[in-house]
This record gives structure tokens, C-alpha cells and sequence, in this order.
């Protein structure tokens, strides 16, 4: 489940893809359409997979939160509006299944762990820039979490008091420094100074149209500025990525999300390099930098792998 | 085992301690000695005890890194230039117990895990500002480690590329701004300018003098400008704390190590405001913060539960 969209996919045991449904998530409809929203959304993939709800063992859930990961509730969601929605109670009413309710990033990260590129290691740290920044860790076969809800808040991570404002009162927190957000807006000023012309055709100076396929693409136009604000965002990421590794040692990193799709190379080099200049250098030299495989199917399959460890 | 000396203590199977032995560690002296003088130190404290070699259920030694955990081998130790000593193997051999080798920092972090300021809590983040950065995380019960030997290498954290020189090829790590070596250099330089006139009578500007001890006697007697250095510090500190709040969520921070010891009330203040301006504020309201209990017996008693723990 994210902000703007919702996706349900059913799974065979095997974890096989059997059907899959999507429909836009509308938060500001608020809670309760929401969650009539999500139960037709899991409904229909059933339906479209020729299946009735009691052949469901269970419904793994990826939201963005915070979440009270034990009761299954939605905390709040700065994206969506929404306040104390008991998502794992309505759903197990709606399903009668068990229902396992996870952070979005870190179900992803789970997926990637069993299904994609951090199978079978030790330690797989997830980092996902996008409009955000998302971080996810699975450490000996279970996802690191807070007392409640989840953790990894690398997005928050102060990194330079004299950075842009984030929240409220804080500055230069990596997010406002290196999210798809940060780099658009030295992009779109890039457009305004008439620096970046394939950028310029495709976007204009909109921040709302500068996504990361466009940033991709202008930069394959030959908008070296473009590229330059990003490798540096990819830098800067990396030197904050390298400090997570100096304290968790991970087997692998996977590097996902909207940025890295666009531009896994770059992505990768920058933070490698970051990684080699600032890790401890046998940290350094344990960590496998890969990027995501499983794309917009990691968060499903995490989730789905989640729920059935506790069904089984 | 420290850099410069090191403590054998025999405890009961209650963890009540029986009788301690402690001797200079010479590391210079090279790895052979060291490691007759480890034997030593472990025999006097039988001895004392009133014990025989066969009454020793298991050994459990803190030692400094990089080490490789499941061998029980010290690597390498820039304190000590010693390389790959099997520390393990020989004191099995000599003792014909169960020996377990752990990190010296993680010791400790256990040690106020099981037994002191942290008790009984989820998930406990150890740090401990001296001579270097030190810390460690007790998560569900067991340390978080590396795939061979420690991590939570916070001292190493890149913090701001323009900052001192700390190691070869790298500037302005955590342990190069706030360790205590960080703080005496700039004490260093407020006597030699004649601001510190009572760290001026202690101590000189000689930085081998200028110990935990006497900068907080300074404080006490009246030198500001050395409030100033140690307040900067450990906010610094604070602030890259907060990033491994945001990161892990931990239940209790726990504060120890020279600097601490020597100043508790002054780094509780700073690092408290650091995580309230900089952490999440769920995980800043959710971390209780607390200083170590245990003192220089921290690491004997973690060590000791960790061996306790494999035997019985």
C-alpha cells in the first residue's frame, strides 16, 4: 500500500504469482473509504484468481507508517491523513484469516531477503532512495524493529545542521538532502537557469513533474548538470549508507526504490565509492552492493512471506 | 583486557564476585608474552579465589578488536600490534574449559544488559566515549554482531569531511571530533593560549596528562573554556547518537566509558538534547537514558554471562 496506489497479489505456497489487483489509494477520502478501498482491492485479486476468500491462509500487508506492528494498526500517515486505523482487526473480521501488518519498506527489504537479491545471507540492509528515503535491515532471518513499530529511519539521519529544513524544526536530515524531492529541486532550478535544456523539454521547472525516469532521461539527453546533482545526492547518500555499515556490518546491500530503478549504475558507483572511502575497511570489503530485483512485486512477496511464517 | 592493563575476575555461578587479578598488559612486549601474561593474570585469579584450574566452568574474555568471533582469534590490535593471536585455542588448552571471545565495548554493553543499566530491556544501545568511541547493541538478547567478529563501529561514523584527520584516507569521523584524544587537543590548545588556568595547574598542555579526571576537574574549578570543548563533544556525539536512535529505536541508551564516568550529569544533558533535536520524536520519547552501572566490572560480568551461557 502506498500513497498514491494499492496493489493486493495472490500467491500459491510456493509463492507463486496466481492474480493480482490495483486501484489508487485516495487517502484524503480518508480511513474508512480507505479501508473499504483495501478490502475490494484484496477482494478483486482473489476473484481474478478464480479463488473464494476461505481459500486465503493469510493477508500480509505492506503500509507506510508508523504502525503498531503487534496490534496492526495504522498509527498515522503523514502521506495519507489517516489516524489509528485497526487495519489487522477489520481484515481478519472481513477475511476471517490471520492478517500480519508490516512497514511498506520493510516488507520490501523482507521480499528481497527471501526472493531476490539478498537470498539466503546473514545480514541484507535495504536502502531505498525515492521521494523519500526508506531503510530496512534482516538480521539472522528476522526484520530489526523498534519496541512497537519498525525502525531504520535512515531518511531522518542528521547529516548537516546547515541543510535544508525537513521537518519541523530540524534541518539537513539525509532526506531533505538526497530524496528524489531534494535532487528535483536543484534540478528544477537547474531548468530555471536554463542549464539543463533536455530537462527543460520534458519537465519544465515543475517539481511535481521532475520524477526519476525524468532525471534518468534527461540525463541520457546530456544534461550534465542533471547528472551532476544527482551523483552528488548519490554521494552524500553513500558517505550516510557507509556509517550504517560501519555499525552493522551487512553481507549485502540492496539498493532499490525510485531513484535506483531509473539509475541502478549510477546509484551503484556512488555508493560504492562513498562506501570504500568511509566504511572500516573490512566492513567494506564484506559488503556485496547489489541492486533490487523484484521492483514493485518485493513489498507483496515480503509481506506474503511474513504472514506465512505465521500461518504455517 | 585493555590496552594498557588487564583483569582476570572469578565469579560464582550467582556471578558474585569471588576474586580479581590484575596486571599491566605490555603489549609491546609482543603476542607470546601477552598471552603468557593472560594465562597469568587468569591463574593468580583462581588462585586468590582459593580455587583450582578445574573448578573453572568457562572463560570469558573482552578483548580489544578486530577480532573473529566464532575462532576466538584477536586479528589484529593497532592498540597492541599484536596479529592473529589464538586466544581461544590457547586458553582451552591451558584451562581445559569452554573459552568465548568477545569484543571488549560489546563486554561491556552485555555486562549492562544482564546485570546493570540495562536490564531487562529489548533492545539496549551501549556507547561509551574515551580514549576512543566505543558501542554495542543487546537486541532480543544477543549482541548484534558482524559475520566474523563485532561491529557497531560508531567511532568510525563519517560525520563532516572537513573535519581532522582520523585515520589513513579519512577525515572527521565520530572518534576524530569527540573522543577524548579530540576534546585534549583542543584543551591542549585552551592552555596554551591561557584560557584554562586551572587545567594549566593539573595538567600543562601536555596531551598524555589531560585524562577524563582532569578535564572534569577543570569544569569543577572553574575553566569554562573547557566546559565549552567538553559540552561541544558530547553534543556532537549526541547528534550522531541520534542518527542510531533513528536507525535502531532502542529501549535504553546507556552512557559509559571515561569521559562519562568522569562527567555523567553533563554528557546526559548534552546527548538528551541532541536526541530530542534530532531524533524521531516517537523513538526520542520511547529511549530512557541512563549511565553505566558496572563501571570497570561491566565487561568481566558480561564476558562471564556469555561464557555462562554457552555451558550451561
Amino acid at each position: 500500500m502506498g500513497g498514491t496506489k494499492m496493489m493486493a497479489v495472490v500467491f500459491d505456497d510456493q509463492f507463486n504469482k496466481l492474480a493480482a489487483a490495483k486501484k489508487k489509494t485516495k487517502g484524503n477520502a480518508g480511513a474508512e473509504a480507505g479501508l473499504n478501498r483495501i478490502g475490494e482491492t484484496i477482494a478483486a485479486a482473489i476473484k481474478s484468481a478464480d479463488l473464494q476468500p476461505e481459500d486465503i491462509a493469510g493477508i500480509g500487508i505492506g503500509s507506510p507508517g508508523p504502525l503498531d506492528l503487534d496490534r496492526g494498526l495504522i498509527l498515522a500517515t503523514p502521506n495519507l491523513g489517516w489516524r489509528n486505523v485497526p487495519l489487522k482487526a477489520t481484515l481478519e473480521k472481513q477475511f476471517r484469516c490471520p492478517v500480519v501488518v508490516v512497514n511498506d519498506v520493510d516488507a520490501g527489504t523482507y521480499g528481497e531477503y527471501r526472493f531476490g537479491a539478498g537470498r539466503k545471507n546473514r545480514c541484507v540492509l535495504g536502502v531505498f532512495p525515492g521521494t523519500g528515503i526508506g531503510a530496512g535491515c534482516v538480521y539472522e532471518g528476522k526484520l530489526i524493529r523498534g519496541r512497537t513499530g519498525s525502525c531504520m529511519e535512515l531518511g531522518h539521519f542528521p547529516i548537516d545542521p546547515r541543510g535544508p529544513v525537513a521537518d519541523v524544526g530540524r534541518c539537513g536530515t539525509l532526506e531533505s538532502m538526497t530524496s528524489r524531492l531534494a535532487i528535483s529541486a536543484q534540478a528544477a532550478q537547474a531548468v530555471y537557469r536554463g542549464q539543463a535544456p533536455a530537462l527543460q523539454a520534458l519537465t519544465g521547472s515543475r517539481l511535481d513533474r521532475i520524477r526519476s525516469g525524468a532525471l534518468a532521461q534527461a540525463i541520457a539527453e546530456g544534461d550534465q548538470v542533471i547528472e551532476t546533482i544527482v551523483r552528488h545526492a548519490a554521494r552524500v547518500l553513500g558517505v550516510a549508507v557507509a556509517g550504517v555499515v560501519n555499525l552493522l556490518a551487512p553481507d549485502v546491500l540492496v539498493l532499490g526504490g525510485g531513484l535506483v530503478e531509473a539509475l541502478p549504475k549510477l546509484y551503484r558507483e556512488e555508493v560504492q565509492a562513498a562506501i570504500a572511502e568511509n566504511a572500516m575497511p573490512a566492513f567494506a570489503a564484506g559488503v556485496k552492493i547489489a541492486t533490487a530485483k523484484l521492483g514493485d512485486d518485493a513489498a507483496a512477496l515480503g509481506a506474503a512471506a511474513l504472514v506465512a511464517g505465521k500461518v504455517k
